[in-house]
């Protein structure tokens, strides 16, 4: 059997047996409801076959199966899990649900399971740790992996600084590949993902790289110096992480140092830290454009889900009232023309879609870089020509429609010609919109949907009933 | 200056020059207008200028720069990049922009591109070649390679057969590291991304792999069997690439091989490909949820943009009339109040804006298969919870609006009521639809946003009419 179908069933074992069995749970949580129906030998066999089936599984699969199950099944899950493994569980586990497992620890374990990890993982673990404990972790550490704690957790979350990790060889230039081979044994032990060695001076100036490949492809005798790298691609604590993420994509990097303004070295990126990034990027683009917090739990109770999604609802509430109050300016229109009631979503809903699929595309490009030198004016009259071409092509049809529906050719030339303005309302705002929130320093992932949809909703009723009381009222 | 510096210099330089002289870029895609202001000296001096600069870019950089042009000074870009280049190059641009740019060159043109590729590589390229083209690339390979090639392009392109490469070493088990290292070192060269070797015995079964690493940190005379892992990770053909991503990231792997299912080494994927694969999914699910085809270029000319966007406007406009129609069904409701078309859009909005949640949250779990053994009745429950809360909350602000609006207690109450109605519905079909796309194998982050819409709207309209129909008309 494969290892990814070994885990796969493991996880399943584990699943079925705690989501088929409430007692189970109960007694591992300690709830002794009296009424139990299953006999207690029974209870203490299936803990100990989910103890082992634990033994088999990765910590990251634990917090996989951790983020699958509903909230009491994870908290049983949890308490079986010994504490030594649960720090590096704890650093896999996304922040929706990291609160709830520490809170379920007390202070003596969390430190403990903080311990087992390195001087990064704890400094990154820091952000969703009590405050409390932080003074008894920096006590734990010695001077210098204080200095890096220190350091770590004064970054900014998406700042190079903030993933970097300490784990690296380095090694001097003078010295032959023999001797770094020896060095090497003697250490028995390689950090993980190390493809490269760093070459520095005695004051830890970075001056170059050596890959294990090539230790290995050249002559022993041969000094450091003559294979090294000495234009190693390197970053500064301050870099942005989905920058250093473009780079590492770029030139297929599996690891690379961190220097300071002065060059020396500081730590390394690996291409873990930079899927983790990729990864949680592409998730938040994703919740972000539905209008979620970045880290809403599937099973989190009703109480906080609620508390995650109100600000959207209030945003959507204030932008729909005042759609609303536009539509309000022409209750006379209206009521002489009831079927323009009927119409008017239909404009308001095609320039919300082209709204969309304008911002997507320029959100996109934006995050690509690929607006920086490029014509800006150029991608605005392409947008506009876009709307033109599809208003008179959409706008035709639903004007030939309306004539068929109600017999006015008046109304299907105003039914026409809001489609058409619509989306040109659509297509402009969709372009400025991003562009101007970039300007400002925001991010134009987050929002500029609700905004498009307000502007097009808005202006659509607008439009049309504004065309309508000019040319269809007696 | 850092080596990212540079590179941002050198593509700003580059793109300065061909944005602001236009000139320049028809005197290089050989359309002489005549009236050419700026002295032809000058001309070739900017164009040598290029050359140099396009010298000091990586493949991935130069890709980068042509997607982010406008198309004459993409095309015109592309012309100065030396043949033997292109290969590279096309291999990093986006599908969007990679068939203007193969209907630029001549077929001899691209075969010498392409054969400066790899093997996976030209396969990977063979989805946008010219078909005429294929026999003549399957010809100038040797018979290893070919039946590497034809293999390669069998698989579908979300396979792990497609995007593995055959770059790899392979040793035998009972030879020494000191052998090993000889070996690597008569080879002289190793494939990029190699963090380890794949040992097989004379009939091409894997039976472990060694890392550098180990090769590095044991003694010479120690043989390859000893330190070997006999458990390694890996991956047959078939399977899908984002389930490999997923193991790729949980595992912290560099490379894994990959094998037929009687256990034949056929080839390796590398975390290059892999973060390949996290990217292009990132980026298309952020465009699918914007109704854009997967690959609009942001400088598509405006015939290519209505194309690639008239299908989603097309639905919109069917779902828009349907709800459209729904409205129509109540004119005589609509007659006696208008106040009501003021606050239909309300309804609607929230519902939208509710479900759209929902699914944003459903599907996220869904991808991280978080759903597989959980309960999905225990989610269900959950989701129609919160829709009673902010139901109840936000149904009563907006009751409230309404009696102070329109003096209306009764108009007040149908408002609340049927915000809460439709917000249940939107949670409702907002968990159904993306499991109901699941089990009919359907991909649930396509077009289900469209579907939560409009099924919101119609719904939103009806319910909100009905209700004034039954209780406010005398």
């Amino acid at each position: 059997m494969s290892n990814a179908k070994k885990v796969s069933a493991l996880r399943r074992h584990i699943s079925l047996l705690l989501l088929e069995n409430s007692d189970l749970v109960d007694d591992i949580l300690n709830r002794h409801s009296g009424d139990t129906a299953t006999d207690h030998k029974v209870l203490l066999d299936q803990t100990a076959e989910i103890c082992q089936s634990i033994i088999g599984l990765h910590a990251a699969d634990l917090a996989d199966l951790l983020e699958s199950l509903p909230y009491d099944e994870r908290l049983a899950l949890w308490r079986l899990i010994p504490i030594e493994r649960r720090g590096r569980v704890l650093i896999e586990v996304s922040d929706s649900i990291s609160d709830d497992l520490i809170s379920d620890m007390r202070n003596k374990d969390i430190l403990k399971a903080v311990r087992t990890l390195d001087v990064d993982e704890q400094a990154q673990l820091a952000r969703i740790l009590p405050r409390h404990l932080l003074g008894r972790i920096l006590t734990s550490l010695e001077p210098k992996q204080r200095a890096q704690f220190r350091g770590a957790i004064n970054y900014d979350e998406e700042c190079v600084g903030h993933i970097m990790d300490f784990k690296l060889i380095t090694i001097r230039p003078d010295v032959t590949l023999a001797a770094v081979q020896r060095y090497l044994r003697y250490r028995k032990v390689i950090p993980d993902s190390t493809d490269k060695l760093f070459v520095t001076d005695r004051k830890n100036t970075l001056i170059g790289e050596l890959s294990l490949a090539n230790i290995l492809l050249n002559a022993p005798e041969t000094p450091v110096s003559a294979v090294m790298d000495k234009q190693p691609t390197l970053f500064q604590p301050e870099d942005q992480a989905d920058e250093a993420a473009g780079a590492f994509e770029r030139y297929n990097l599996i690891s690379a140092p961190v220097v300071d303004s002065k060059g020396k070295l500081m730590g390394r990126l690996t291409v873990e830290d930079i899927v983790d990034v990729v990864n949680k990027e592409s998730d938040s683009n994703l919740r972000r454009s539905g209008g979620l917090t970045p880290s809403e739990d599937v099973y989190a109770p009703v109480y906080k889900a609620v508390r995650n999604r109100w600000t959207w609802l209030a945003i959507n509430l204030c932008t729909a009232m005042v759609a609303s109050r536009v539509i309000g300016l022409f209750e006379n229109t209206l009521s002489h023309l009831v079927a323009l009631a009927t119409l008017m979503p239909i404009v308001a809903g095609l320039g919300g879609n082209t709204g969309n699929q304008t911002i997507t595309m320029i959100v996109r490009a934006l995050a690509l870089h690929q607006l920086e030198h490029g014509r800006k004016s150029y991608l605005l009259l392409k947008e506009l020509g876009v709307a033109v071409v599809n208003g008179v092509i959409w706008g035709s049809v639903m004007g030939l429609i309306t004539y068929a529906l109600y017999g006015s050719p008046e109304m299907g030339g105003v039914m026409m010609l809001a489609i058409l303005l619509n989306l040109l309302l659509a297509a402009l705002m969709g372009v400025l919109i991003p562009l101007i929130m970039v300007k400002f320093g925001r991010d134009p992932a987050v929002g500029s949907s609700v905004m498009i949809t307000a502007i097009t909703d808005t202006g659509g009723f607008f439009i049309f009933l504004g065309l309508a009381t000019l040319f269809l009222l007696p």
